[in-house]
């Protein structure tokens, strides 16, 4: 996934979430666990992300072969075993929680299968321009959420979202490109834009459709509730990442 | 790649080589590799073992997306990363011997990708087919060539050339197959020697085109010559295993 230009959930989001035991899962079970609404969020959580970093995967690995020489197509199949390797951890994690992985990442196909068929890159350029962007806004996004979990669950989902070393490398290719041909930028810089557009398409349906995940940003007993004036902000941090990362590439957001 | 259903060269391959000194090769770099024909044919060898790991991610890659479902697709994109890691540890090798390890492994492009290209599987079966009986003929080609190098490079070898769990994977899925319906081995045993086949094409046209690798071959100074009924009888064995696997399969070699 991708470095944010802001690496952690900014201090304005809401942050009082139950600890896990020190002890971890198996011995101690969290008391959060106990609650299946707390549980079922955290399952869709694990299991939107681990479905995320397969499908990041695939998608590295299939824009592999555009790479101009090998050392470049080399650095996008490590990229996409990085992503693989977090893909495992939290597999791993959904069967400590005594559920089915593929079965946790099952709801979250459709849109993630949507997302990569509408935004399928036509060159070497926009892959690595969507690898950026697109895996930066899901990091944010997810990191945004880990804000209201447990702390177990929420490193690993850190952990997850780690860089891969997609961000110098892609900056670095990006930048290269438009010094070469500047009107390289005006295309992908409208390629962002309909990155953007199509992300928030399908967060707005699985937001839609996955109960449990819209009820953990609507608080619980001891969970603070996410308000409309929250979700607003949480919005406007996604929007300035996401223009960040743009700057970055030297693109217009 | 596969295990290979005999796990070590024949006893009858010839054996004595020269030993990389224990320090490694910054300290101090074997004598062997002081002779340029030497240093040649190693990186040759690793350069196409090395091309040979990155044709394997991208075609397990490619093969993940015709999985049934998101478990297989899961146990393809892990097979994937681990030849990735094999392709790692090659590259960093030749970095080592002073090499551009790009270089070194762009003369083996063409055949694989000419292998890759005329041997594309139509479904998921044939992938994993061709991913078990493929991998298993380079494995145990790379392992007989590696008894006329020195230990360092041998023990570099072997590991890249350590079972990524496609057997016992691959052996389930097909005998599966073959048991709903039958058929289905009829075409499968015509794939897999259509793959023998390929893979001799390919390998005889490296073997003419690489003066190095085929001279290791040819013995040196202190390396005995594998001669005409030498080499008869590592194709014989090179067969053997290759129908061993068929049969591993259940299919007529």
């Amino acid at each position: 996934m991708t470095e944010s230009p802001r690496e952690t959930p900014s201090e304005s989001a809401p942050g009082p979430v139950p600890e896990a035991s020190p002890g971890g899962l198996r011995t101690t079970v969290a008391a959060a666990f106990e609650d299946p609404a707390y549980l079922a969020a955290v399952v869709d959580l694990l299991g939107a992300i681990g479905y995320g970093e397969m499908s990041a995967f695939e998608r590295l690995a299939e824009d592999a072969k555009l790479a101009p020489d090998l050392a470049d197509k080399a650095e996008l199949a490590r990229m996409a075993s990085t992503e693989f390797g977090h893909f495992e951890k939290l597999r791993d994690r959904l069967v400590e929680l005594g559920v089915d992985p593929f079965e946790a990442m099952e709801p979250f196909r459709v849109p993630f299968d949507a997302f990569h068929a509408r935004t399928g890159p036509a060159d070497w350029l926009e892959g690595l321009v969507k690898a950026y962007v697109g895996d930066g806004l899901a990091a944010d996004f997810y990191r945004e959420i880990a804000a209201f979990v447990d702390s177990g669950t929420r490193d690993l989902i850190i952990e997850s979202l780690a860089d891969a070393g997609q961000s110098r490398f892609v900056v670095d290719r990006v930048r290269r490109a438009i010094a070469e041909d500047p009107r390289v930028g005006g295309r992908l810089a409208l390629w962002g834009r309909r990155l953007m557009g199509e992300a928030l398409a399908q967060a707005q349906r699985v937001a839609a459709e996955r109960d449990a995940l819209s009820a953990l940003l609507s608080g619980g007993v001891d969970r603070p509730a996410l308000d409309l004036a929250g979700i607003g902000r949480l919005f406007t941090r996604l929007t300035e990442n996401h223009s960040l990362r743009m700057q970055a590439l030297g693109l217009a957001a």
